[in-house]
C-alpha cells in the first residue's frame, strides 16, 4: 500500500494492515508475504530468504489473487538469483532460467505468475553488465511490477468509486481486495476510494464457501480499514436485496470473454441473478488485463472443478458421508446480460453493447 | 420408519438408518433420540431415561425438525411421569403438569413441541382410572402423534411422487426428510416414495450455511436410502441450474401464511429466485397445518435472527475478526408468486391462486 500512496500521493486507507507482499533489504533482500491461510486469527508474515520458501507460500496459498501471485513470484526471481551475483554472467542468466521454470511450477494454471517471472527474467537479459548489475535490474523490474498494480487498482478504485454514493449499501462475494493485489484491490478499490473520499459505505460481505474469502479476507481487510461490513451467508444474499438492503453488487472476475461474459468465484452468478430480479446494479472490476479476446463468449470458458474435500470436510471434521456425492465447480461464468457495466483502470465500460466493448479495445 | 410401514404395508426404504425417535420398553419405558449433532461421523442413539435426557436433546438440537420434536416430547411426558405411576391420580396428573411446564421450555417458541405435549396431557386427563391406566393412555397418545405424522408424510411423499418423473434430477435445500419427522419427511418423502415406485432420481443438496443441514443430514439419510445424492455449496446451485441439471425444486417450509407465501431456511428464497430465472418449477411441501391462517401474506411472519457465532466460528476455529459484523437470519420468506405447487397430506395446491387456497381449506 506504500506503493500507491507514493503514486497517488492520497492518505493511505490500509495502515492499520501488513502488506499483502513486500521487499525488504533485511538479510540481504527477501520477500515478505502476509499468511492468509492464518487469517483471521493471526497476522503471521513469512519472511522468505530463500525460493524454496516463496515457492510454498503461492502452493499453500498463504498468498492468493492473481496479481498478488505475480508479485510474489518476482521478487522471489530476486530472492532465488541473489547468490548467484557474485558469479559469471553466464552462471547468472542459467539460474534466473532455472529460477523461473521452479517458481512457474508452482502453480500452474495461474496466468499471472508465469507473466511476471518472464517479465523480470526479460530484465535480467536485456540489462547489460555483470551478474550484480543484472540483478538489479530484475528487483527494479520487479518493484515495477508492484508499483504498477498497485497504480492500476487505485485507478480501478477511482474509476469504480463513482458508482457509488454517500451511505450507499453495497454487496460482494468473495474477496478482490487489497489480499489479492499489491494495491487497493479491484471491487474492493471501489469501496476504499469511495470511502477514502468521505462517503460513508456499508460492505456485506458474502461467506464465500466453500473457502469462505469473504468471511475471512473481505471482512478482515474492510474493518481493518475501519469500513462498516457485515458478513452473511452466500444463500442469504437474495433475502438481503428483497429487504431492500442493497443499493449495488460489485465483484472481481477472474476472466471475462470477448462480449463481456465474466468468469469469477462460484456463487457470483446466483448473485447476479437475485440483483437482477430486485433491479439492482451488478458491477464487475477487473483490470483490462482480465479480457480475454480470444474467447467469443463466456461458454468458452473452462471452469475447473475442485476436489471433493473442499465440501467434506470443515476444520477437520467430517460434514458429508461417505456414500454421498460432492459437486464443486470452482467458478461459475455470469452472462453479459447480468451486468450493468465493467470497472477498469481504464474507464467504466457501459452499457456491455458488443460495440462498446469493440471501441474499447481499439 | 416402521410405523409408516405398518401404516402403508409398503417397503421401508430406510431400514438401513436408526429411528430419528422411537419408544422402547427396555429399561421400564425409555426414548431413544439419534443424535443428530453427530451425524454423519457417528450414529449414536442417545437412550433417555429420565425426562433431564429429553430435554436435552431438543435443547441441543440432537433432535430437530417440527414434527420430530413433537414425538420426542410426547414420549418425553411419558419417560418423566413413568415412577408418578404408583402414586395417587392427583400426584400423577400433578406430575404430569409439571413434566408438561418443563419439556415446554426446552425450546419455548416450537409450536409444535407445545401442541404434542398438550395433546399427551389431555390423553391422561381424559382417562378415567388410576394412574397407570392414565399413564398407559398417555403412551397411546404419544404413539399416536408419532403413527399419524408418519402416515401424514407418507401421504405428503404420495402426492409429491407425482411431481417426480423417471431420471429427474431435483434439488432440495436444507433437511425436510426422515431425520425431522417420525415419517419420510415431507420435501424428501416425494423423493423416497417416487424412487421406491422404481423411478430414478438424483437429488442435488445444498450444504443449507450456517447449520449444513444438506451436507450432514439430508445426504446422509438419501443415501442410506441408496439414493443418488450430491452436495454443493449453496451459491452454486443458481449455476447447475443454469448448466440445465435441475428439472425441479422441493422444499419443505416452517409456515405459510394464508395467501401461500412460505418461510422456510434462510437460502431458500435465493434459491426460488435462480429457480425462476431457468424456468424451473420450485414446489413446497409441507403438512396443510403448516399454514397459519392467521396471517395474510408473509409480511406477517417474524424471522428469527440467530446468534453470529454460528458463522464467527467453524469447528472451534475464529472465521470472522472481531471489527465485522454478522447478519444472520434463520429463515426467508419465499412469495407465493415463486411457488409452483404446495405439496399437502390433502393432495396437491395448485395453482396459488387465492381462490384455490381458500377452497382448499373450506
Amino acid at each position: 500500500m506504500s506503493q500507491s500512496a507514493a503514486v497517488t500521493g492520497r492518505v493511505d486507507p490500509l495502515a492499520g494492515l501488513p502488506r499483502t507482499v513486500a521487499w525488504s533489504r533485511e538479510g540481504g533482500g527477501r520477500v515478505e508475504i502476509l499468511d492468509q491461510t492464518l487469517l483471521p486469527l493471526e497476522r503471521r508474515v513469512v519472511c522468505c530468504e530463500r525460493v524454496e520458501q516463496v515457492w510454498e507460500a503461492i502452493r499453500r496459498l498463504r498468498v492468493r489473487g492473481a496479481p498478488a501471485i505475480g508479485v510474489a513470484a518476482a521478487f522471489g526471481m530476486c530472492v532465488g538469483t541473489r547468490e548467484a551475483r557474485s558469479g559469471s554472467t553466464q552462471a547468472f542468466l542459467e539460474r534466473v532460467a532455472e529460477v523461473r521454470t521452479y517458481l512457474d511450477s508452482a502453480r500452474p494454471t495461474a496466468v499471472n505468475l508465469a507473466w511476471a517471472t518472464r517479465r523480470v527474467a526479460e530484465g535480467a537479459r536485456r540489462m547489460e553488465g555483470g551478474s550484480a548489475q543484472r540483478w538489479e535490474a530484475m528487483l527494479e523490474e520487479a518493484h515495477a511490477i508492484s508499483r504498477e498494480d498497485a497504480a492500476m487498482c487505485r485507478r480501478i478504485g477511482e474509476v469504480g468509486a463513482e458508482l457509488i454514493p454517500d451511505g450507499a449499501r453495497v454487496l460482494t462475494h468473495c474477496n478482490a481486495g487489497v489480499l489479492a493485489t499489491a494495491g487497493l484491490g479491484t471491487a474492493l478499490a471501489a469501496i476504499y476510494v469511495a470511502h477514502e473520499q468521505g462517503r460513508r459505505v456499508r460492505v456485506y460481505a458474502d461467506e464465500t464457501r466453500p473457502l469462505l474469502q469473504g468471511a475471512r479476507l473481505t471482512a478482515y481487510e474492510l474493518s481493518a480499514a475501519g469500513i462498516d461490513v457485515r458478513v452473511l451467508c452466500d444463500g442469504a444474499a437474495a433475502w438481503l436485496m428483497r429487504r431492500g438492503e442493497v443499493d449495488l453488487v460489485i465483484v472481481g472476475a477472474d476472466r471475462i470473454a470477448a462480449n463481456g461474459d465474466s468468469a469469477n468465484k462460484i456463487g457470483t452468478y446466483g448473485v447476479a441473478v437475485a440483483a437482477r430480479q430486485h433491479g439492482i446494479p451488478f458491477y464487475v472490476a477487473a483490470p483490462s488485463s482480465t479480457f480475454d479476446l480470444s474467447l467469443a463468449s463466456g461458454e468458452a470458458i473452462p471452469i475447473e472443478e475442485r476436489g471433493a474435500e473442499e465440501l467434506r470436510e470443515l476444520g477437520g471434521r467430517r460434514l458429508i458421508c461417505e456414500g454421498a456425492g460432492v459437486w464443486n465447480p470452482a467458478f461459475d461464468v455470469t452472462p453479459v446480460s447480468f451486468i450493468a457495466g465493467i470497472v477498469t483502470e481504464r474507464g467504466l465500460l457501459k452499457p456491455l453493447t458488443a460495440e462498446n466493448i469493440a471501441g474499447f479495445f481499439c
